[in-house]
């Protein structure tokens, strides 16, 4: 169930939604463990080559990626909600400690919930205009965030989350 | 105790600290229940003609601000943190349900702990660079928010805060 506190809204967000036969707890684990994000986060070739995870409310969450010819891209931000195995949310608007960040693009919501021994995986990004939400989907939200939903589930299958 | 979660930089932030001898459960409702809020919230002669609170998380915070002259300023924000009795965090960067706001300006955070019959009382404005804390600044930070500090500890004192 999406958190009553995020309303989604067609016109400015973007949802990716699938069911996928790995089970929660390892989900959350890819998504919340720094080793185990490095490995599925962004699409191959692009790689995540930092990551910083404080999980909890203000705490940092933050990623670098680089790009096939060695570009790299910082992104940081922080977490906003922690709710193991249910929910995590998090936003560039504000950097660790709740701090106004200088590039605010969007908040990103991951809502999981258990279908037998699978998942019920729904990744949402609010925006807070239309264009904003355009030049995301435009970036390959819906290719990009469904490719890397299918890098995790490889990683979790070939074993490599403990 | 300032939140393990911020981290004061005095080029970036602004804080105004005092002891204040009404008790902190009546500080606690004067901030965030709308009736008593729009009584103090403002350097009078302006005013608060309107306050919506959603008390948790990713929940509303919006007054409107009445100018002597009659023209209004509406301020939208969401809560980030709420412990009743010692921490308020709030925001202007994310609308209710995180959502970014098109006007960021600052995150500001409300501490409070118990001394004897009264308070200490500490209120934070956390800002993304020194330009927007010098603005803030200039704008009356320091006279305004102990106007409306000195305002609030009149209204408890007159016995309006049940």
């Amino acid at each position: 169930m999406t958190s009553p506190i995020l309303k989604i809204d067609p016109k400015l967000d973007l949802v990716l939604e699938r069911e996928i036969d790995v089970p929660v707890e390892l989900v959350w684990k890819a998504w919340t463990m720094p080793e185990h994000l490095k490995e599925w986060f962004v699409p191959k070739p692009w790689s995540i080559v930092a990551c910083e995870i404080d999980l909890r409310p203000g705490g940092t969450f933050s990623t670098t990626m680089r790009s096939p010819e060695g570009e790299e891209f910082p992104n940081a931000g922080c977490f906003l909600e922690v709710t193991p195995l249910e929910r995590l949310i998090f936003t560039d608007t504000l950097l660790p400690g709740y701090r106004p960040a200088p590039k605010p693009f969007f908040t990103g919501a991951l809502e999981l919930s258990r279908i037998g021994s699978g998942t019920r995986y729904k990744a949402i990004a609010i925006h807070g205009d239309e264009e904003t939400r355009k030049n995301h989907e435009e970036m390959g939200f819906h290719d990009g965030w469904g490719t890397v939903a299918t890098q995790m589930v490889e990683y979790i299958k070939a074993g490599r989350v403990g």
